[in-house]
């Protein structure tokens, strides 16, 4: 149940599946026996965070409910070029043909783990400061991607528009104002969600102070206004929110946002431009 | 009806947007009215190649069926920062609430044609060598993602696993043979179907073309040994087969590649690597 | 979209008509001319909150894309009996066929807005204490039930186990405590999300206030022990915790309740033993 | 199967699991280990007839294959506050991830159970006389409702528009008249099907009775004309014809229909109103 | 709706179309501007019995939601080779990508409707005799299958396993004889629903008749048995019920069955064994 | 994974079974004991070719989990009357709630195996000429379709519009002409896929062999014709394409068209005009 439910996992791969094997195998069925078995070790080709070791076996098992497999590593392990992540046992057939989908998962899970391990290992040591991924993640995917997140060591914003409130500028203009929006939001709201504003100046950023964000996301701000927003906040009567940085942000300017006295530091590369992990199948029969 | 038919398009809009909104969406819903219109842009943060103009304005049709869109520019069009793709004008909430969804897929795809650009204009001039994808695709995007590498000038690879042969070492190892191979899929699979194998050596390329490979992927391949192929394919008695160069390319190496007598260089990297493009969403209320 | 995104609510909609018309209408399409049409009127047989006016429409819409109809009265409104709620036009047989499928839905969303508006109104005047929902919601409607008890002035609580923390008895011991539990979900949960606790003592209010939880759930209190622990949260270090009261709720005791110092009072009845409204279709062809 | 064919309960429970768990557990992964075990005991905080202990089982299958229970009191039982109804035991997340899931569906079972079984009890002892549901049910678990009607000791109607004719007022106006009206749907429907007319005066009983109906529905008649359609019905010529009463039926009337003659009584408050029945999930860790 | 409702038939629809267009349709895109327009005429190339022609248009508005179609014949109609049965107009794309998923539904459910209507013709003029399908239909189709039955003259039997009683030899004899079944299934059956039980026999046939059964199938009669079944059911003092044949029908057998006194002649091969008729759809662009 | 991968499988069979038992089975659940167990045999009743053993057992098994069977033949087995086929052993109500709807797949498979069969066995001896389905399947089973073609000995045409060109004369027309045509599709279609082309004429022939078709399909051409179609392929410039014929293909003409020189010879006859091959299930409580 760590990545998703299971029949939630399971309704996923079953598609990813249909879009390869609808049309069956030509190949695998032509020359691979029935009855054969084998077994597959999926091999780091490069250094990367390993993560998806249960999907990467669950795709295996929907074609061959007898498969049986191991992980050798744990979702989260730093490995080097080479290291064996995960084995999987069963009909050939069922290797094979399951191949391309278990690894495009897998891949992209630990593409976005690693990815995340670079941001998280960018914080100074000890720092209480999170990095956080975004909803900038690829539809259908979400749950997944947001795993190998928190599996890389970094944190999950809101997972949906339903979570949590997060106020834009367009949202701002249409209520009149912060407060306003703010006040309208905690009240639709459930309790149980904080409420955030996106604040483009240290004008804007007053104002949501006054009208007590629980959340300030300073939108694209330069470092020196980001400490002057860090400050503000500290003296703000209305209790000491959380701060959150966003927009052009690089592994680079990790360690400065990070000593600039902010919380949260979110990033849409961590999901829209990770890469897939290089991770090949050994297959023998 | 060009990137998927309507009702399976939909379909995957919609699994995106439950993702997103089953639970609703609590800031939007506080502080937009009802029955608030606004009008929304997309604009390029950098330079791309435009794709998925469809699917952006569909995902707010989903959410509001009478909001109209246009776009700006075909897909396929290469852009600079700031241009302006697609509008889109209708309720407010829904622009609001299909925001993420809309970019989400349009930017993957719009990264995928950019990539695939990049790497369709390093061919020769009036080169005939075609750059392909892979099935390293998005486990359920793979219909878009072929489309935006069509969109981007290069060209699509089978697209499942029943819609065409590629024998792969565990198959020969399976059948006893490469010819073995080849002839039990060209048994088994349709006439419309051409068969190809993938070899690792010379050797093993001699093989495929006493056997009559329809297409010969040379797998890992240095220069000199593919220049030793194309020259062995061009004196084959069986007829001279597609080859086709896979594992390791990079931008690169496409120019020396393509003169060095292959008919088809497939790369992963255009959608496993592809980041997904910079485009906003400017809404006026 | 203030119910449902649209192509969730169709879907939904579809289920249910799927389990009364996958037959057809035997009656219906026996008796009435596929080109008749006809006129309906959704009739209170009682004092109610009106609420489900979209969801009642487009059922008939679904049957009939060509159906209009229009809402006499909002959701939200207090009618009497005899009041005229709703009205749709369209092919007789979509009416006739779709009238039971609508009312039902319709019938248990005002009813639940009715029973929220009870709760609500038990309130003192001006009080800023908030009457919530539970989980306790009906399997597949949640999403429309949610919004009736909105709709009839109450709040929702968290909607789902990934959207808040919410730590009860044996979360505590397998954590090994409160502090403990509070600290791995915090850690755990996206910085969006507020965490609360459950707690079924004084004892264990005061360590859930030290460990600076965000909201304390009172379980079971008597109405003395309410107001002690009120007294104490006002008196906290770690800054007032909002205080929710659950647990055996019936609307006598809600002004009490209510003056006792507690934020939030959560009801499950709102939902789990809501009766559907008593609402009549009067057709005219 | 008793309740619905496994894949089919299945995917009702998955719909279900899908509002709670799309977005994980936060909570529970938070502060339960995953190899943690426990056991669940299902326990009646009230009176109740038992009802759904398969669905209540299937719930933790479907997040825990290896879950494990046991049904203490068969599906039907009348049991007390305090009854232990149901035993669960499998891994600790499941546990907790499920348990609200199979509370919602097995107490609204328990309590429709609950309900029809206090309509029975209603009936004169050894009466032939039916107590039935009607289509009012909850839109998605029809199927899991009219079980538990069944398991109370009350009896289905029809299932769905396309099992059984139920001629009603409109119908009867768009056909030109009783004997038309059934015509028609004798024609139009299975020979396997009976057709059952809807009546509101004794003039139109007449009318149905000389049809031949096979079943008439006395439509809100006072108890005095319920008998004297009983005695009409007796001296029909044309066979008698079951004879059902509906409409502000309450379970005082109960005994006084039954005496009257009548043979089905259907009561729509078996599902529409039924609270659901208080049960309560102890769980050891 | 009089084929099924909307919404079901275009889930319907649309898991054909999955099949075919999944991958796009390689020939039209590459052929077929996007917005050239055309029309198409299903033309009959042999006589039939024209049926589907809403399921026919639907499928291309699937794909083309502005394509707009005529039935130029009614359903129902029997034509002749070369007549028009149905027109379309709207993207040539859509046309010819729809074109094989709409005529293998159309030519399926005529050439149903053409058997049926074989069947119907075959019964003496006047009689009221019923020719009747069986669930021996196409898995996912039944409902389009009993539509085109009905089209063709001849009638439904009961549509599914939960809507009417048939008692067989193997629930006969794990109930434990014919009346004890009867008894059974009566208890668990909707009073709407007929109890219909099949004899092998004039044993079991009497046996049937004691046990007051609705409707008796007799199964695999000879002609001078089931005479001797018809005159025992009219002499029966539990009311005449309803003789259905069953089990080895042919065409020629019609009229000597039809004449013996049966109510309903049941012909597996209706739905079957029928053949698609053969409609041809001329494009022009 | 023959057939269908199993997740895929198990889908289109629980779409069958809800058409059966979305109600319940009325009938089983009356007679038959939860806890009995029974045996069934299918029987066939007729000289068949078996096919379908294994959707046949997974029917039981969606239904009872642990029912277990065994194929006694093989899939592509001839059989005389009287063969067992196939065996399941399970729970009694799920064999006989699910006997119709595996009947309804193995005999459509069972039926179109056999007639494949037929045309397969008119090749002459040792001729390497194919028989070929075409997109003429049943929607919703083309894969079982498909399968139970090459369970026949016959071969598989393409899958869908998505994994192989067919240019027909609309394509033509509006490409401008066969070279055109096949210009553009191969420049759109993967090179793994074969371009093919269906000409009416000797003229249009040769236009096909100059642009280089990779087959050609000789649409409804005399025996002469053919004849003369296969001469001047022979002697083609352009390499010798496949040759198929097409429209109005009788069993009585296989041999003479096999003589005549083609390839391939494409029969819609073998999935839309074939009967359902007669099989039992005999059950044995």
């Amino acid at each position: 149940m760590p990545v998703l439910a299971a029949p939630l996992l399971d309704a996923l791969i079953d598609r990813a599946l249909d879009e390869d094997l609808a049309g069956g195998d030509l190949t695998t069925e032509a020359c691979i026996d029935a009855s054969a078995r084998a077994t597959a070790k999926a091999v780091a080709r490069g250094p990367l965070v390993a993560c998806g070791g249960a999907v990467f076996l669950r795709v295996f098992q929907r074609l061959d409910p007898e498969a049986e497999g191991e992980a050798l590593v744990a979702d989260g392990a730093r490995v080097d070029t080479g290291a064996v992540l995960w084995t999987v046992r069963g009909r050939a057939r069922a290797l094979l043909s399951g191949e391309r989908t278990a690894l495009n998962l897998a891949q992209r899970m630990s593409g976005i783990a690693t990815e995340a391990r670079r941001y998280a290992d960018a914080l100074p040591a000890g720092s209480g400061v999170r990095i956080t991924d975004t909803r900038k993640t690829t539809p259908g995917l979400r749950a997944l991607e947001r795993y190998a997140v928190r599996i890389g060591g970094a944190h999950n914003h809101r997972d949906s528009l339903g979570s949590a409130v997060l106020i834009k500028d367009n949202h701002i203009v249409a209520a009149g104002g912060i407060s306003t929006a703010i006040a309208r939001a905690r009240a639709r709201a459930p309790h149980t969600t904080k409420v955030e504003v996106e604040v483009a100046s240290l004008q804007e950023l007053d104002e949501a102070l006054a009208a007590g964000a629980d959340i300030i996301m300073l939108d694209n701000f330069t470092l020196a206004d980001v400490k002057v927003a860090a400050a503000r906040a500290r003296r703000s009567q209305h209790g000491r929110p959380l701060l959150e940085v966003s927009g052009g942000i690089t592994l680079e300017r990790i360690p400065e946002l990070a000593a600039a006295g902010v919380d949260v530091i979110s990033v849409g590369a961590l999901t829209h431009s990770a890469r897939s992990a290089d991770i090949a199948l050994d297959l023998a029969l």
